[in-house]
């Protein structure tokens, strides 16, 4: 059964590595089916080039109990799971250590809303958890780990900001299915990118060139009396 | 009709791709025909791998009609539009959110002129815009946008600096063909990622390693009692 | 004698390539055999098209005598001879100068755990040796680093953190077999280039971008008025 | 004539885009024939993909005259005749606007060596040249360049520390061939990289992350109780 599910998110999670989002197994993405009752999911640490719609596993969202497929799921599934459960207008689930965005994660900081790249996507800084406590990490850590994302949303919608960081840890998007899911999580990891270096430039400074360089250097090229190249 | 100029715009909307310089469809370039009456520019949103000579979309400069193609144009038609009307002597435009370019107009900066990188090709600081107003963003926001670019080149030549930074946003480029465009943009992002390195890089310090390392290290390759590799 | 290790040992130097952490011949990978009385290593220069299993060199742990292979062992066997011989679980050495990971030995720092990709790997920092005395370069100087590397792990586990940096030179990584070690290599890469931008990053700060370009940027796409793309 | 040497160095000039080292047409290479009569080098603005031995340009090391091909030859060719003219032991020059050492260029600083991968290849810190003065750059400008860096190295030897920096500019590096000549542009730039971001890193901090949280990264994947992956 969920012959379709099952083909989209084995596809979303090898466009995981089409895009570089991850290194060996490090990513996992989920959907669930039409009535919000079973979700899909990667298998843990088997290698991408084996993966196949078949290997994926079937869990039910009420209990987490593994419905098919013989292989674990992955160890993030409690996580998935605590999401669909929570954020009723959240279908897919897709979890990376996607290098910029962790690097924000790592810094215990959100991404800030600089520009409009960010802003076609998401509506405001793509906030950061809190860091779990001890005792929440010697619990059930990987359903913790989704209790402190849906607390980090109390006043936040997630359809309007499709990400969160985990505090030093990494980031986690969704959307209404698997490959949109992913393709927020390459948006993500752009954004991430270019907001890191604009907070790093922002205060740095350095005086131009000469400006009888820059005379030299244009006009060889382009003045009345350039010589670079062949002749035209 | 225009059918050369729809193949080297399609062709110029593809080397983006090529050059790594959009995620997605994040780009568009657009070229004037001959008489400055008519725009052909990409459709919005369509997927690269989907673009065609024919799906180019043909606009009237004079009224911004659209008057050929099944495909709604670029959202950002009204700016190339508005540039083509203000820059007589511009005849292609390219817009994307490439990276080190976009990092600038997020941090609201020009990119100076550092070295002869940027002199081949731009003469002087690529300049950013001023922020735009909340009228000017909640009114006809992409014709805005095309109006600070020439506003912030009332004391510039747009043929000697073929670039702008739209602040908070991204980048602009100009030049005599659409596939020449792209060529800027290219240069663009090359300069701007230089720049940033050596604007951050200018006042940091180390002293070197030590000499006894140094010359162990030089010698087992180069010296008279070199050892390292075969044989020679 | 050794055939299946010295396949094992080749294809792990191969790898090195394949993982983009080498440039020309800057690396090599060695492991014991069972018995710990032999080492298999690349030899020293030789381009990494030219590599095949019976180019590698076998080495006498006890003596550090080769005892098989027409080329030079890599110049840096005996480092790898006295890890072996002091850290009796480790059966497999890499050594690289890739990029993120020589920084931080440039900086003469070990590499913080920032995150749980680093903790899926290291139990604690990566650690940096001290730098060598002008004694210990002048002497027998691939031994010393050796040395200083066992020195360095007096109080550490070298199973639960595979890997060290050597000041001003570059990493080490060690695992149970030659492929196993190339794979910490590359974790060791990725954790080293995350932690590097999440120090940086840690107190730098930037104002987000205007809330009315946020606004307009997220609506046109996906407000109940979003203009952008096709109709839908 | 001089067949084998416009292989190489037509071949080497290729070489700069095998390895990334230019954008478009930004880099040339030269070697001079055993004589130390005549040098052979690139032609100005050709397209990489036209390039052929036959296309390469031979210039004469005394007079400066052109005596074969039919293309002009690179406008830097009086930079690199000067250098011939000056350094007797060097037979190749080649010279790029490689990001990296372009971005140190650029911040008008040298390279400073700060680690094995640096003292492998070069003996000391890489040099930057002072700023040309107007004079100099509206006079024989690229002549005005050899002379600068000529100056530079009064006191250095060209051997061992095969590169240099022309202020604001880019990289030049020589060698025994065009070919070995490439390989050190290919180090220098391995090198300035590094460089860049030990500099940067060297006074930065940031506290680790908790102890819990890398306890069960840890030991989720690598402890007695283990449950990352499939079932050993």
């Amino acid at each position: 059964m969920l012959k379709e599910l099952k083909e989209r998110v084995c596809e979303a999670n090898l466009l995981l590595q089409t895009y570089k989002l991850i290194t060996f197994t490090w990513g996992n993405v989920s959907e669930v089916d039409e009535n919000r009752e079973l979700m899909v999911i990667k298998p843990s640490g088997v290698p991408y080039a084996e993966l196949t719609p078949s290997s994926m596993v079937v869990i039910e969202l009420a209990t987490g109990k593994q419905v098919e497929g013989t292989y674990n799921p992955s160890s993030d599934t409690p996580t998935h799971r605590y999401l669909f459960n929570h954020f009723e207008k959240v279908n897919a689930v897709v979890h990376t250590h996607s290098r910029w965005a962790t690097i924000f994660a790592q810094a215990g900081r959100g991404i800030p809303a600089l520009g409009t790249t960010h802003a076609d996507y998401f509506y405001g800084e793509i906030p950061c958890t809190r860091a779990l406590t001890s005792a929440e990490i010697q619990g059930e850590y990987e359903r913790e780990t989704g209790k402190v994302i849906v607390e980090r949303f109390s006043k936040l919608d997630p359809k309007s900001i499709p990400a969160v960081l985990v505090h030093s840890h990494g980031p986690f998007c969704w959307a209404d299915n698997a490959v949109k899911a992913v393709e927020y999580a390459v948006v993500l990891e752009e954004v991430a990118m270019m907001a890191y270096h604009s907070i790093l430039l922002k205060d740095a400074t350095q005086k131009p060139m000469d400006q009888y360089l820059l005379d030299k250097h244009y006009l060889r090229k382009h003045g009345a009396q350039a010589y670079y190249g062949q002749n035209r």
